[in-house]
């Protein structure tokens, strides 16, 4: 209730600040009988961990995940799963340059009148830092999904102004970006390093596929596929919209092309983005999400402190010159978490039904 | 959880289908001594109610709502507020053309996957038609907020190619498109005279902006407002994309531009559309989402039949051809249901703060 | 949140006042494909029903039910389903006696400092005409849990000083007070008749019974099936006390007298009441409910006015001189509402689980 | 959803098996600015900890606790609070006599068919060492709710055969069995003494009582505080029966006797147990629970194993022969986390209301 959890039926609640002793989150709803190894998790970890390519910032921590409970003799029980990731690289550096001040576009004015206290060291319980612990758990529920045939991929599709056309998921690992175009990779690179040069920082959109989705999947009406994918893809730090299928480009379409037409051989195209009236198609689940950019720079902003007196914030420290760099894991882990909630409530309330119509994809 | 239920502490839960009965909701969490009566629902049901305009579906329902309890002596109680609309202009026209066929881009096909079994008379419960109860609902949110001092409103700020730029909330109900630029009326309803005669259909983008919103309401990691919103948002028929503040536009931004800086005077801008680490900034809240064009059109379409037969459809029957016209007191509703149910979960846990740091706007 | 929700996965959500125009509920979450009629709800409700024979209150209510949505064609869509019982028996009797004054041992005093207003009116929303609304959804519970081989029945098992052996579920519908004991009836109907004679009350002790409920039901460690159901029937009105198996007369036993062995011939013994660490057995499930005495009696009672000004109170109208003569149909239903919400909810994240081991009951 | 969280906006979601690496918790939704420490937590730990007498079991665990977040220079910030404990005393003993046989009244059968894989060691996840985590947290809800002036206490009201009456706080947390009663204390230890020699356990009544309680907490209908403190009771180990006030007691009532009737003085009798309606009326909230004997005794039972085949199982070990007696802290946890919830639950719905009634106590 107070937002730290995500999902209903198969629930992560995570806590954890930057510079606390530790990041940790609570799985539960697994379902048992899944072979789980930290290892399975370790993965996704190091994709989404800092420090890995000049483009993203040089905090180095190795997020090395522990599991406390939930799987005996190498699966899961059913009962829920504790996850650890020890905080080791917390600098013991000084804040009392912004502990006292709101750093511009971020979270310090809004936490500070919330509140009334907050951990101010590398913004507490606002950092992305945050978002490891989802991205532990969603690599759990990738695991599961990978069982019953569904797999959840993420590629950046666009990093400020360049657009990255989708040419296979080959590559998209073996790059810094997740670039699912290895042309376009050194593009990349000379516009990140001439950014760090103009101590900018830069947007980016990020697109996520799952395919392999059984067709009914979602709770009309509120808790629609789509809408609680938003929902997910909304909550990670820094992300200003989120598409399904077609998303805006539907505004100037027509209705004679944006239906996606049906016949024995399969749908004939996927504007919809996998979704019809909130649930899932079986068509590849579809969404774009847009970040902005990283609200520490180097330049300075002005702003006041918490007497309300003008100042002016010059975020120094480690940080990364985009944050959508590394959000393609945490998107994913997203997409999975959604996921598998709605596979366990359809789950739930229709395990009765059986129909002899064919499934299109 | 079967996903008919918005909100967690200001909730609304909604029944009925498109040909049944009647619709209904129940509106749980209401604050007691709230003066209400009928014709504060009714006011908002008269902007959402179809054929007032020859843009819209010509059904013609009246949308006359009841409140069943909650109420007493005109002033809530605090106990739950029963909503009743009956359905009215139910033909009783021949639905076996539809009834085993799935219309393309409509929710038949996966509702029949999912449940097995579905009310096909007019869409069922996947109709739009179902947002009424909603608007009913997000009107008990709007006057409670008022009390507050927060005022939510919206406008269509798109129609298929045509933008629209935002002049003045004046004439904005004073038009079938809640356009807010009366110069651009004209040319709205020329190009949907056109769009008739071509027997298409086309998408719209709606804005909504909630202004006096209080610093704090929002509750991170994962129920952050504009997580929250998105849900609300993307839950409405037909929305394919929602975005927060600047959203996609801020993908080819620089963190020099996109961020917000701040001067005892107030925030300088607002890219960020009122959200900062997903609690609200006392800035205006402003989202915009992107509905997709009517599936309904007489042009017909390739489709499949329950036994998987290749069939063609023909959609008949009185339908909106761009259900954006009527979705902005809907957007407006999901927006104002939100904000009410942050404000009750922010009171829950911080009646203690207190915080000597002026609040800027 | 506001507390009108019942279940998880299979919700009930109720409105309605006991003098307000009428009182209806949502049952979300129902598996698609059930049979129902408004006949299934009516059966349940007509035995809850008062003024059906001399020992209940005389006030006349047909609680006759509709169902507004969610059923098509004879069968559950899996849409919600709007249930509708109009109050028809108001009597627009004076109230100004006890509008301002709080009846002994009543809610008026808590809703009164809760809500800082309340419908006064037979207690609003506090009367136990609520009820009738779980009775319904509780007969939607137990057709289902029929199918699935699952069926909960209750019977009085003490009345004030009277206790009653179980005798046989045969006649237990055929007389006033769910007596399994045909023998004592005559002893009821005496005791009750002298019970008006003094103008007094007196307690009650229900016991219910669910039969064929597989092992494997209840969510620890919070959610066990035992608390759930606990937290159901301490709902019921005037419920002072619950007891799972042996309840309270564990206290004095002894581990080698309560533990229940098993053998391959099954379970022998069962003082556990069909529960093992939160989660069903598959033995009987069985549970006991005290209920106080009716506070609305005839006889003059001290309390005081919204004033603080000390007043006599003699409760007039027509009321039930022991609540707990119609309370087992409503036992029933909480049963059968939490045994149904915890069927699906197991389905949701064990439907992988396959065990070799035999079942015993 | 799964269970294991308990409370919907003061929330406790625990992890953690009897043998393995850690147990923990979150706790979301705590009051910023309350002061706290891991002492404040380590006291009711120690209450709680087994090996402090003779009459527990001998396994000796410091049930040291680590606060990992959520607290920052000594206050909570309002984000969760993250808590550790060690396993430290995990006897690399022989399971292999347990390991695939099902100990009578225990959990082994229940857990082995639901989830078709279990931690057999020490019961697992059943394990009542899962209850440290609620002692944890529920010192936590104690520490706030001494902020409003709420204080929850527990006391033994009877040790199998032998009754005991209150007679004072003084002594309570001065001998083994939290009794208070020191005159008794002696009777008890014999008692005890006696039931080790014959190698059996025994029940046990527990009564917990929060004062200075407000009028007006509770959510009715269903989430009423009685109902939902029997929920939190009911799902301690072991509990077979929980009651409010007289509870069953009231059976034999009548209503003459039982209502409580209200002078300006206050109330004169306390029979509802400081609940009316389900809401709290302000006088002290009194609960008691019935608990079972322990399952685990040396004499020889009848079981089968996972085959279904005929076993006998003696449980070897350490174990309490009265689980009772470590109880007591453990239904003050659940009472305090109840009243915290719906401390908060009661603030987000009715933060506006004012009344100017006097309150009685």
């Amino acid at each position: 209730m107070s937002g730290n959890t995500f999902g209903k039926l198969f629930t992560v609640t995570t806590f954890g600040e930057s510079h606390g002793p530790a990041l940790g989150a609570i799985v539960d709803g697994c379902p048992p009988g899944l072979p789980l190894t930290e290892a399975d998790l370790q993965d996704d970890l190091n994709r989404r961990r800092p420090g890995t390519s000049r483009h993203t910032t040089q905090r180095r921590e190795p997020d090395a995940v522990r599991i406390l409970s939930g799987v005996f003799e190498g699966v899961t029980t059913g009962t829920p799963i504790g996850l650890l990731i020890e905080n080791t690289d917390q600098r013991s550096k000084d804040y009392s340059a912004i502990k006292d001040r709101f750093r511009p576009a971020h979270a310090d004015y809004t936490y500070h009148h919330k509140y009334g206290v907050r951990d101010y060291r590398g913004g507490g319980r606002s950092s992305a830092r945050e978002t490891a612990m989802r991205v532990a758990a969603g690599a759990i529920a990738k695991k599961y999904l990978a069982t019953q045939g569904i797999v959840v991929r993420g590629y950046m599709s666009q990093l400020g102004p360049i657009a990255i056309d989708f040419k296979s998921w080959d590559g998209v690992n073996d790059n810094a970006f997740f670039c699912p175009d290895p042309d376009k990779v050194a593009e990349l690179e000379a516009f990140m390093d001439q950014l760090r040069r103009d101590q900018d920082s830069v947007g980016a959109r990020i697109s996520v596929v799952a395919e392999g989705v059984p067709v009914g999947l979602g709770e009309p009406i509120f808790d629609r596929l789509d809408a609680e994918l938003a929902h997910g893809l909304m909550s990670i730090n820094a992300v200003k919209g989120v598409e399904i299928g077609d998303g805006f480009a539907a505004v100037t379409q027509r209705g004679s092309e944006h239906r996606d037409e049906m016949t024995p051989q399969g749908f004939q195209s996927n504007h919809a983005g996998g979704v019809l009236g909130g649930i899932s198609s079986g068509q590849p689940l579809v969404a774009h999400l847009a970040l902005k950019p990283t609200s520490s720079i180097t330049q300075p902003g002005r702003s006041i402190d918490r007497h309300g007196n003008p100042v002016e914030v010059i975020t120094k420290g480690r940080h990364d010159p985009c944050v959508g760099i590394r959000a393609t894991p945490i998107a994913e882990a997203m997409m999975a978490l959604t996921l598998i909630d709605h596979l366990l409530r359809h789950r739930a309330q229709n395990a009765d039904v059986r129909v002899d119509t064919p499934r299109l994809t």
